[in-house]
Parts: C-alpha cells; structure tokens; sequence
C-alpha cells in the first residue's frame, strides 16, 4: 500500500491538526494522527477525546488505507524537509517508509483500530434538532481575545472552565468568568432563532485561537457538542454539561459613579504598582475623589511602597476601593486598544464595571471587576 | 540627603549593570545595587563575587552618598517610567523616597558597608606587572560567539569551563572544549608582546555578551583578574586559577581526507538526522565515499531510522565515521555564515577537523569534533 503527497502541502495540514494532540496524556495512542485514505481523500484526525481536529488533502493513491502515525516526529520531519514530492509505503511488518529525493525515513504505525473513538458529532442522530449558525472568523476571534483570560483555572467548578455561548433574543453572547472578573461580550443580531446556553471547554477556545482565519466560521451545536466548520478543517468539542451560573445576578444595575479615564494612563500606572503590591494579595487601592485618581500599594515583606496619580473626570462621590492588582492589569490589557475606559462604580463592596467609552454599533463589551477588602 | 536623575539616563546604565546581578544566590545581599556618589557622579556596582560591572552618570547631588538598594524592584521601576525626573531622597529610618510628576515610591535601603567587596583589579599593586591590550568589541563579539558554545558544563575539569585567552607569537587564540568538540579562533597580530594564557569564566563571557558594542574594548590583564573596559562601563572578572588543557595536543595535524560541502546542505540533513538518532547516544553515522556523503540513524526504541544523501566533493578513502549529531548540529549552527565547510578527516577513531572553506584573512577559525564508537 502506498500514496505521494507534496510535502508542503501535508505540512500546511499537519500543522492545523497538530494542536488536538495532547502533549501529556496517560494514553500514549492520542499522540499520533490517525491517517484515513478513502478513494485518493487523506483525512487527518487527532484528538484529547474532548476536542478533535480532521482536514483533508487529496493525494495519489490507489488503495483505501487506516493507520496511526506519530504525530510529533511525523510533523518535525515533514517541516523539515523542501518541497518536494514524499513517497509513502506501508509495510506489512508495521513500518512506514517515506521516500523523497535525497533521503529515506522508516517510521513505526500501528493500525486504525487501536486509535479511541473520536469525539463525534451527532448529524444524523434522528432524536435530535440541529442548530446551525454561521460567525465571522474575525469575530469570533475577537470574541476569545475578550473573553478568554477571564475563564477560572479551577476544577472545583467546571462550568467556569469554559466560556459561555448564550443565544438570546439579543444576539450572542459570550460570557468567561472565575468569579474574580467577569466579560460579557455581546453581539447583536446574531441568533437564529436559538435561545440556549452552551460551555465550551478552555482548550476548544485556545485551539481555535490558533486556526481562525478571516473566513466565515459554521457552528453546528448539539445538547452535547460544537462543530467548528472552518474553511477546510473541523473542530468538534464536547461541551461542559454543567450548567453556567447566573452571571446576570452578579452584574450591578445601579453603578451610579462613572470614572472616565485614559486607558494607557491607568494601565501604565497599575503596572507599576503591581511592582509594589504584596505578593500574596496582590492588593492596590483605588483612592477617587473629585476628578483624582491615586492607586497606592504597599509590600511589608520588603518595606515598599508606592503611589501615583492619575487625572481622571469623576464627580461621584469620594471611594476608596481595593482591588486585585493583576485583574486589573488583566483588564485593562484585553482593552488597551481602547482610548478611554470608563469604570461604573457604586461603594467598597460592590462589584465595579469597565467598559470602553465608545460603544460598537454591532457589539456591547463589559468587563467586571469584583474589589477586594482594605484593611484600613 | 538626596539626589536627582533623568529617569531614562538612570535606566541605561541599570540596564548595562544588572546582567551582574545573580539571579539565584546564597548571599542574598548581592541581589542588591551599590550606589556610590561622589562630587555629583553616582557610580552603580554589581557582583556575584566572580565578576563585578561598574558604570556612573553625573547626577544632581550635594553630598557624598553611599547605600545598597534592590536591584530588580529599582530597575523594574526605573524603566516603567516615562521620561522624568527622579528626585531620590534617603531617609534616616532605612528608607528611600523615589519622587516622580505623578509618584511616589519608597524601598528599603541598606548601608553600603553590609555589602560584600567586589572583585577588584590590582591596579596600583606594585609587585604585579599589569599588562594592557586593545581590541574591537565586535571582534571580541565575534570570538565569543564562535567559541562560546563550546565550554564545557561539568564542574569535574574547572578550567575547561571557561574560555582561554592565550597570547602568543602568532596572535590571540581563543580557545573552548568540553572534551567532546573544540574550538579554536585565533586573531593575527594581537599580541602586544605579551606571551600568557588567561582561563576567562563563562559568565563574564555571557555577560560581555550583552553589553559588548562596536567600540574598542580595553583589557587589563593581572594574574587574577580580567579588567574589560568599554566605552562607560567596566567588567572585572576573576579567571579561573587552574591551568587550561594541553589543548594542541588533540589536533590532529595530519587529516589527509577533505570533504568539502555545502553548509546548509549538510546542516539541514543533520537537524532531520536528529529526529532519529537515539536519545541516549544521539549517535549518526557518516558514511563518506567518492563525492558522496550518507548520513543514518535510528532509534530502536521508537522504531524509527533515517538515511539522507548529501552531494560533496570527496577524493579519499571511504569512511565510516559515528559522531553525536547535537555536536554536529552545534557546529554547523556555529558555520552557518559559511557557504561550504570543509572536514577533515583520517580514521573512523581520529578527531575530525571542521573549518569554513574560504579563510579570513586576520582570523583562523576551526573546530574539532571527536568521534564515537559504530556498534557494527
């Protein structure tokens, strides 16, 4: 059994479906790409068993093959090599040999049918509806580079691991928080009639950060999966069965005190004072007053301390309010493209709101920030 | 007391010392900055006890002022800063007020007299005649950069992990090993009468690294000591007290057989070769006939091998010559501003002579590779 394929063109493939391989996993199996050939189509799949990836290439071939490669020495070796034309051949006795001009590589497979189940998706499974939506790429891009910092590292509850995709009258909506800071990013308009919720797993999002292009994105979502339909390569993922919490009860309504300042100021500032705040709470202070912001922070381990001043429009009331230094760094680095933030405040105990002064005409933005205790 | 300075100019000279700063030490007062003011110009040390940087600045300042602060915090604030003036101010009570525009930041000081003596250079000693010598930094650069890589990391053989600076008739010789693979790069004509080897510990060879520029660098020789004098800035280092190998003994002086060969050519065949030599041995084979190089391996534990043709010119006898391909790598890595390299060869048992085919005419550079064992 043997097919050719032009070396660039396997890497191009490879290299999308690289990213489903796990780098450590109790299975050995999952860190090879298992190889289908049907009527001269290669189909590439690898998988973690909670997401997948699968693309094809068309190559000279004339038989049907299954097999199982190593995916990272695989990889390196195709990367590695000029464009040329690979030759390869399956042996019986569990070798594969690729051929190209100037050199022979022999690689050990296994067959097909030691390589698990792929995380499949439903299409034809009669008892259930399927939804179909189609996203921008660039958008939905946007949308992870939002959103994704703010999803919980935690096991303790795993709805938070993932990122929130609700269909709402509204449009749709994706939600990441670890219960610290919360984003809520909404895009209007686009729902299709669906109204549901959906957690799709951290490593779905971070996969998908590396293959989006400009193009147009098609999601099939099931009760217990997302396909991901790029231009030639589909991502499956399960999604979390947990149910997300209500977010919505943590969004303050009433955040009458509005902070109007400029992006890189406050962030310039806060990274400084990251340098400052204790190493195990991370603590600055937010002191606001009348078109004045001082953020201050103080290290007793080291006996340092520091404060600063930044011009702001504020004509609320006087707070002092403690915040996480690094979430706030946090925030204010996934809207450092913005010139101005505005944070909605309300007292010392109440969660705070950022969000861009310009609004989108076609998307809402709202980061969340909850304050932390002063001990004054 | 106090003291002023242009944050930007504070921060170019921080940026030059803090290379000298251990990153991990037992002493942990070396993590720290010593400020010397004297009649306006703030000199600023570093030392981990092996090598020491110095640089100063003309600064605004009444009086004489001597303390230890925290390199990292310092630096780290220095260069978050804008372009501004800082007014420093020393408090009685072990404190420094760092005062900006729109900051304040206070840290903890300690008095110069707690941090330890810096390697220092015999400069007026009377007993010891000094030596001096002029060279261009980029060539030094260029020294480093070849041979660098070639120093050994094991603390059995202390000398061999520096580098040896050896002055003779001919010129200065650089020259690193680990017993493995050598280099060896002399510069004609600078001698300076002065006939002596210097062991130079490699992390005064890393650090030189990042502060060495275009401009002529002086060094001051004692039986010590290394002084390097840049343009505003002085390294002094200790040398290795130990006597550096009989090093010309190991070059074999009469490798009769020259393969000349394209240097990407038979570098990219030995970064795939790579992928599959052993990773215990990481052993290829050299297979060396009339115009024609094959280059193996294989890794039994994976089951995989490998076999590639390199075109070359090559009247000798046939060899079959083992080498460890991440020296091989090394070395080429090493040439790769090369077109063609030439080795040079004798018995699959004789060191290996590598060197760039066209010479330069002010420097000689070549590397030496040993071999090791075929199984068959």
């Amino acid at each position: 059994m043997d097919f050719k394929v032009n070396s660039k063109e396997l890497e191009k493939l490879l290299t999308k479906i690289i990213p489903a391989v796990p780098s450590r996993t109790p299975m050995p199996i999952l860190e090879n790409f298992l190889f289908e050939i049907k009527d001269g189509l290669l189909t590439i799949y690898a998988t973690d068993l909670e997401i997948s990836l699968k693309s094809s290439l068309k190559v000279v071939a004339e038989e049907n093959i299954n097999l199982v490669v190593p995916a990272k020495l695989l990889y390196e070796i195709v990367r590695s090599l000029k464009e040329t034309t690979i030759h390869f051949d399956i042996n019986k006795n569990g070798k594969i040999n690729l051929t190209t001009d100037n050199g022979k590589y022999s690689l050990s497979y296994l067959d097909a049918d030691e390589y698990p189940e792929i995380p499949s998706f439903p299409e034809k499974d009669a008892g259930e509806e399927l939804r179909e939506i189609s996203i921008n790429g660039t958008e939905l891009r946007y949308a992870f580079e939002k959103t994704a910092f703010a999803m919980s590292k935690e096991e303790m509850r795993p709805a938070m691991m993932g990122t929130l995709f609700e269909f709402t009258d509204d449009g749709l909506r994706f939600v990441a928080t670890d219960g610290h800071r919360l984003v809520n990013l909404l895009y209007k308009g686009k729902n299709n009639d669906i109204t549901n919720q959906y957690v799709v797993p951290e490593r779905a999002i971070s996969v998908l950060m590396k293959i989006l292009d400009e193009k147009d994105v098609k999601m099939f979502l099931s009760k217990t999966h997302i396909s991901f339909r790029l231009n030639d390569i589909e991502l499956i993922t399960r999604l979390i069965g947990q149910k997300y919490p209500d977010y919505s009860a943590v969004i303050p309504l009433e955040n009458e005190f509005l902070m109007k300042i400029k992006t890189k100021d406050v962030h310039d500032a806060i990274k400084r004072m990251m340098l400052f705040s204790a190493t195990n709470t991370r603590r600055v202070k937010f002191s606001i007053k009348e078109n004045s912001l001082e953020i201050s922070a103080e290290d007793l381990d080291i006996g340092a301390s520091g404060t600063e001043n930044v011009v702001c429009e504020y004509a609320g009331d006087s707070i002092d309010i403690g915040f996480n230094s690094g979430y706030v760094n946090d925030i204010l680095s996934h809207l450092s493209g913005e010139e101005n933030v505005v944070f909605k405040l309300h007292s010392p105990t109440k969660a705070v709101i950022v969000e861009p002064q310009k609004k989108k005409e076609n998307s809402d933005l709202m980061m969340l920030l909850m304050p932390v205790r002063l001990n004054n």
